[in-house]
């Protein structure tokens, strides 16, 4: 086996390695291994860095095209459970491009006037605009889980949900939208660990929430609910990845690598200009 | 003179040096100077990067006061001439800190639903939310600049906006955001400079807009104008600097320290938890 691409240190292309296909099961994936990566921990965070001005440059690219004219954009839709990574995701591997070409929303728990409409009024606010790259914080897929977890819907409800996440994705992907989702998969006791650390540092005191350990009792209902959530809604259109992700390092490089080929995917090229670059030239010189 | 808070560089704080008080000229600033600064390129390059951190760490703390409640916000207003360089400062210096508890708005020419309310009504929606480091490209200020020097708008309008904006940033003083507002100050011939290189690289040509060429036949009207604006607006809650930015790692080393100052006054704390730590470990200890 060859790398695909020199220097993202993956002996297997983490999208053909990690996406959610059939058969698919959750229960079998073991969230701290590292597939796909030859490597440690020093190695993972090396190159990591050294890839983010590659991954800054194509998003440039995608800003420019947007600039210019273009209609296509690039969607990165987090979820998993508190703690999973989420926020570091967000800081670390998308906050390494451009502030200026980024478009975030973290999707708490839903306001008096949110929940007045359907699921998906809230999210498509904040779809990305041309030429940006969007990243959720939760999503949609919340709407999937917590109320199935507390039996607030029925069995009826979630597949019209299901399939109104099908139709929405699929609106996206015909707008120009390139949809990459990806859940950040720990186990229950890396959970635990994590919420330790956050109860014994003062300056992580804040990040902590009484209703997590509450949400904890439910773990094997939330992994039931997202196994059935990433087999109906994984398409070829808006594919689920799941990263393992009781490694950081990994579960961020594995993302890196994901927005990476997505974008290369998308072969942009710097636009060409909608003026005649000489006559400008020479008008600026008379100013 | 001894440096004030070890570390930045400057022999006198920007914040004395720059801020627009009376009598105030704007004419007789030169934008290719490095005021208050001790050094060359390389060291206010350097300088840049090693007080980076300092400038996250203060917003994350602001950000976890909003999390825990607190209702305080900063927000940045930056203002200048196209090539300025406030798309640099955005991406450099407020890019620096997390892009979680950042809040972007780029300001360009009006919508047509814009143009149907008043020139406040989509500012007033893109303000900082409780916790943000907020970062306006251009903002309300356009609007006292453009019709100004183009004669779309009367001396009467004019003061009504002059007043209309002092009583908003009021406002937002009022309920809790620092308002910082910055003009990037280059001269005319710098100008022409970046405009040539923009259209020299083809991976900066999308930046170049014909209309900017235009617009330079206006500069002394534009300087006008700014003098005007600056005088007129600003206050003690809501003062303007005048950042001298022919040289971009200057201008980007004065905006830091201006950050770095504001949040710096907001004597800001780990926010204390709403629930007992203890409790918590031990409810954790047990799932």
């Amino acid at each position: 086996m060859t790398k695909r691409r020199p220097g993202n240190g993956f002996f297997e292309p983490p999208e053909e390695l990690l996406g959610v296909g059939e058969p698919f099961s959750l229960a079998q994936i073991d969230s701290s291994l590292t597939p796909g990566f030859r490597g440690a921990k020093a190695d993972g965070e090396a190159i990591l860095t050294l890839r983010d001005p590659h991954l800054a440059d194509l998003q440039q690219r995608l800003f420019a095209e947007g600039r210019a004219g273009g209609q296509r954009a690039l969607l990165l839709v987090l979820q998993g459970m508190d703690t999973a990574g989420k926020g570091g995701m967000v800081s670390h591997v998308v906050g390494a491009v451009d502030v200026q070409g980024v478009q975030l929303a973290a999707f708490r728990e839903p306001s008096e006037e949110e929940k007045a409409h359907d699921f998906l009024w809230r999210i498509r606010m904040q779809l990305p605009r041309a030429g940006m790259l969007g990243c959720f914080d939760r999503s949609h897929y919340e709407d999937v889980l917590v109320p199935r977890v507390h039996g607030w819907i029925d069995l009826n409800e979630l597949e019209r949900r299901f399939s109104a996440i099908r139709d929405f994705e699929w609106e996206l992907h015909a707008a120009g939208t390139m949809v990459l989702k990806v859940m950040l998969h720990i186990s229950r006791i890396e959970q635990k660990r994590r919420l330790s650390a956050r109860l014994d540092d003062p300056a992580k005191q804040w990040k902590f929430n009484p209703g997590d350990v509450t949400e904890r009792a439910y773990w094997d209902e939330y992994m039931a609910a997202y196994q059935d959530a990433l087999e109906r809604t994984s398409t070829v259109y808006a594919p689920w990845y799941v990263v393992p992700a009781d490694n950081k390092w990994y579960s961020r490089l594995v993302v890196q690598e994901l927005l990476v080929a997505a974008l290369e995917r998308m072969d942009l090229t710097w636009p060409t200009p909608g003026y005649d670059v000489e006559e400008q030239k020479r008008r600026l010189a008379q100013t």
